[in-house]
């Protein structure tokens, strides 16, 4: 067993998740966000691709897994849980026509007599699927069956110092593998191997730890790609002219820090110049605004008035809480800085300013992932915040 | 517009889909795996962690996509869609506790008249949600809504001459990797050193073609976890004893090759060699039996057989279909190498494999991936199949 929390903080996490579910009336919560199982388990093998449950019940303090037989070990090796509360389904449930997994949850669950009550599944989680949902329905009549996603996820809100010392350490990790992306970007350079480099300095990390695979690959669109979010690179040369665009995250113990800059390839155009202009004023705004008891929608707010001052708008979100995550997002799917959210910051949440701007034919890059302090917020990166270029 | 397959290739898989819809009576099928995205419309942006869909009618050769506003131009880049035939939903509408996406799509559907008949939606794919086939089923109350899972998976079984092809570069991409692994595993290297250098190696690819991302990261479990599935590296050093697996895998084009193999660190144990005998005798039978005409249980059974003469058992399957992937799953869940499934065999398919043996405290992981021809099997790797060792 090698957990990277103390038995005390996963009780205490145990016990807010157990707090937010009297508080919703749930005798049970079914969890399937690999996230989730992460937080209040420790459990962190790659086996979302199957079903596999996490049972949090209201009134017990023992959570129990319920996984695919092959990755028992698994869970012996990575969560605190004790060895009777493991339990597996036969591989013949794996992706097959006539058995479901869900099927052996709801016997299993009838068996201990949990199958009562309200039980909370995460509904809008991308591992519960929506057959699993319609099984369940079908063999728990007894329960009433409730959307309870997200409700770890907002738990997971306010990071300990011990999380956000991981999310320093992966800021630590994020950095070098910026500096190496734009040392290796060079006009007539394979957009593969600057990914390769990127991906290298990503999982050496430091001499003193290292890193692991992250939620989401590096985007490093370029070339006709660069006013397009979600692209990665292509095997073809970076050009004589134009931008990279590079958004990194780094992750240790599965805890992750992005950081984003545009390299523009050559000097400089006005519109570049234009772009990073909105962008560092925008920035500092919405970091000045940042502090406990602001809003996230003051900070959007923020960033907004700055950016307009240069004849830059934004329709989509300029940010959202990060932590724990795995694919296919990294962010927490909980508080967004945009306007219609309200939600106030406390000391100890971590999100990723991402306000990249995305134009027709143009787009700039610059972003600052940031924890709320006691009294404001500090930037986990320290990393040069400019428009980058190649001579 | 940078596609990878011909116009042709993408017009021959839609009139298949929709010949499969047909059979099924389905008027329209919702998609929501990004691996169909991608297989029908060449659609690749990292963007499936928000809610999208890929609408195909019965009817109607013209495919329409419907995402997240900033993801269109990806689209556009990316598919051989029409520019009237992507649509968007705002971006309030991402994670937003009052607003869903499934809303929009209904809204859509009832403008042109699409929101009855049998409507199919992949209520199996992780990207569809359970919260989103509910949204559908209240909305939608003309509409009888129908599980359609892996339709489009089940086309993709068999592979056109283009599709295998790029499944040997990423053999050639992943052999190279695992040469890259196995020269640098020694005691004393840390194991996320590894890691870089193996994702580095992903990426370059060769001089003529580069690496993607793949659908998922390298498995390399070593010392106290070597008998568990699914685990990654760590940053601690390879120890002078035990052993080392690598389970990997190269992307092209979205196409997806595996190669796995142990490293034993120092001279192999007894126990060490036997499972190599088990794992080689198994892995020939399985690829003599692999043939068009054969069931895929009679690939199992052979591979049983075999690895029973050396006391080998395992409950799992042994392979599964591969092709096209996103994370988190490399198998297109569909066909299975075991002893129900009897699926039988035919030229183009392509399979994993994967008869990694994990008992308690030891393990062999030796794999294979394969092209079933018109004569008998062909793997896609040349690599010494073999229990390598460190001095």
């Amino acid at each position: 067993m090698n957990l990277a929390f103390t038995r005390e903080e996963f009780e205490a996490r145990l016990a807010k998740v157990r707090a937010a579910m009297v508080e919703r009336s749930l005798d049970l919560l079914i969890l399937s966000d690999p996230c989730n199982f992460y937080y209040v388990a420790g459990y962190e093998a790659w086996s979302f691709y199957v079903q596999q449950y996490l049972l949090v019940r209201a009134d017990d303090d023992r959570p129990v897994w319920l996984g695919r037989e092959m990755d028992a070990r698994g869970a012996r090796l990575t969560t605190w849980l004790r060895d009777e509360d493991l339990h597996t389904y036969p591989d013949s449930y794996v992706q097959s026509d006539e058995r479901h997994p869900g099927q052996f949850l709801a016997n299993f669950l009838r068996e201990r007599g949990w199958h009562k009550g309200r039980i909370g599944v995460e509904s809008q989680s991308y591992y519960l699927t929506a057959k699993t949902q319609k099984v369940l329905e079908a063999e728990l009549g007894d329960a009433a069956i409730v959307d309870a996603s997200l409700l770890v996820n907002r738990v997971r809100a306010v990071k300990s110092p011990a999380e956000i010392e991981y999310m320093r350490q992966a800021a630590r990790i994020v950095e070098g593998a910026m500096a190496t992306a734009i040392q290796h970007t060079r006009p007539g350079v394979r957009q593969c191997d600057v990914a390769a480099e990127i991906y290298r300095a990503l999982m050496r990390g430091t001499p003193d730890f290292g890193g692991q695979y992250a939620s989401s690959p590096p985007f490093m669109p370029s070339g006709e790609r660069v006013d397009t979010p979600h692209l990665s690179w292509t095997d073809q040369p970076y050009a004589s002219e134009g931008q990279a665009n590079f958004e990194l995250v780094a992750c240790r113990h599965r805890y992750h820090t992005q950081l984003s800059r545009t390299v523009s390839l050559g000097r400089p155009t006005d519109t570049q110049r234009r772009l990073e202009a909105a962008a560092l004023e925008g920035i500092e705004a919405a970091l000045t605004a940042a502090r406990p008891g602001a809003r996230a929608c003051d900070v959007e707010a923020a960033w907004r008035e700055a950016a307009a001052r240069h004849g830059v708008r934004k329709s989509a979100r300029v940010g959202y809480a990060v932590g724990i995550a795995y694919p296919p997002t990294v962010g927490e799917q909980t508080i967004s800085l945009r306007p219609e959210d309200r939600t106030v910051l406390e000391p100890g949440m971590t999100f990723h300013l991402m306000p990249a701007v995305w134009q027709e034919g143009a787009s700039i890059v610059i972003t600052e992932p940031f924890v709320v302090t006691e009294t404001g917020a500090e930037t986990f990166c320290r990393f040069e915040r400019k428009l980058f270029w190649t001579e």
